[in-house]
């Protein structure tokens, strides 16, 4: 069994995006300049938007962080994405989620220019990725992809099977397996609430991609020996053995299925920092105008 | 085993059409009026089209049809389709594919105004029905879920082997059949040219989709007893039994596969009669302007 060392590999490429960084400012451009746009005060947002900010510094980019209290109307926040989306000094913007209530978050995805949409949910981005076509790629299924390009794991006419729908991961990592492409090239199966064979589909899985956010759904009867598995799970389980409180839980439950993998990523520190790091090649790539021409 | 009957439905649709439309004048307003571009002399081409504007009239919409000879231009193919965005006389409109090699056919599909294309190809409405919002589903997918739904057969939980990749049929149908909808829900397993275990998917599915465009490819053996087949296949093989000099041939065996079936559409007046009367009822929505708004 090999653990797919994801802070590892995102600290590697932090160091290459670095280096190209260090380059074109060397040509006396501006560096890539990410704007995040954080509503309210939830713990979780404020956690990932500050890795974001931290992660720009390493990379050597640009970042500007615009806070606003639960209470700004849609009305504020898609004035502000208009200003974003026709400023020229930034190259591209996240809204981070979840919003309050009262806000739609469709709507706001949707105000976002799509070749600044580095978080890649914009249905432009999300219609081009299924296609095939150059696009930003949400952060989570492009970090995943990198996992098993890094370590050279075989995909090709493999049998996936990815646990979860959801817009964000489950969907987007399943058009990404069937392209013609490597990664790619994958037979895949989506499985979900309401799959009657899911544990069957598991068990002849060779890769599987875990995204229901169940804490420790996966356990070891349902893999088959040399499985790859990618846990993308990250639910904040209450812990009495940590300072904050909570443990991050991923949707495997490492113990009994790594024994039995040939390749598994552990929670935290696998899919996990590639998902920023993702965001920051997605900058990256939004600073070049590479995408879209 | 019950023979879907795919003309029969796209007979009673287009009469719903029709009662829609003569209600939609009594109020004084104009019928849905859809427009299409032909390049060439393409036979598969000319008869499409013919079909197409014979279920307008049925259907008692205006249609426009515009000609080039192959040797348009990109740029002047270009102007035509700006100018049909701009014309509020025109609902909504397709370009006829295949196009000249000359021509960039995703150029040309990205041109459309999203609002207006009832092909449902452009990216936005791609990814729109990826998400599950509201979109042009392009014509295929959505006959072969209408065609589920007529027949009331049950989907939910079941497992669904999509074979084939395209952006056209597989893709679209993979991702309508994994929503949180009637017809959807489904385990659904994309199969391809890549995939080691097609015949073993097959052979445990409840539903085939059979989109590969290789004749006559799926045989008696690979079907369990009760499943369900969707054959979406339409080669042309050369045949000395009919005026024509060709049969349209499906991907499946019907003799072995037919009998196995709970459910199974003939070729041809199974799928493909439904893909024109969807364009008619995407034709319809674009002129009730329901979906974007």
């Amino acid at each position: 069994m090999q653990l797919i060392d994801g802070k590892a590999i995102a600290d590697i490429i932090k160091q290459e995006i670095a280096v190209e960084v260090a380059t074109i400012k060397s040509m006396g451009q501006r560096p890539p300049h990410l704007a995040a746009i954080l509503v309210g005060h939830d713990g979780g947002s404020e956690t990932y938007v500050a890795h974001k900010v931290k992660a720009c510094e390493q990379c050597g980019f640009d970042s500007t962080l615009i806070r606003y209290e639960d209470t700004v109307t849609e009305t504020e926040l898609l004035a502000k994405i208009s200003e974003l989306n026709n400023d020229t000094a930034i190259d591209g913007f996240i809204v981070q989620l979840p919003l309050p209530k009262h806000i739609s978050e469709q709507k706001i995805i949707e105000a976002i220019d799509y070749r600044k949409d580095v978080d890649g949910f914009h249905p432009i981005n999300v219609g081009r990725t299924s296609i095939g076509l150059p696009a930003f790629v949400s952060a989570t299924p492009a970090g995943i992809m990198e996992l098993l390009k890094r370590y050279g794991i075989a995909t090709a006419g493999k049998h996936c099977v990815v646990l979860g729908r959801s817009n964000i991961v489950g969907k987007p990592v399943a058009n990404l397996m069937i392209q013609k492409a490597y990664p790619g090239n994958a037979t895949v199966t989506v499985c979900h609430s309401y799959s009657a064979d899911l544990v069957e589909q598991c068990q002849k899985a060779d890769i599987i991609i875990a995204a229901l956010g169940q804490p420790n759904f996966v356990k070891g009867n349902m893999v088959k020996d040399g499985a790859v598995v990618i846990d993308v799970g990250t639910t904040r389980v209450p812990s009495t053995t940590t300072k904050s409180g909570f443990k991050l839980t991923g949707d495997v439950l490492f113990d009994e299925v790594a024994p039995k993998c040939s390749y598994i990523t552990p929670v935290p520190g696998g899919v996990g920092p590639m998902t920023i790091v993702s965001l920051m090649r997605n900058t990256l790539l939004a600073a070049k105008k590479e995408l879209f021409k």
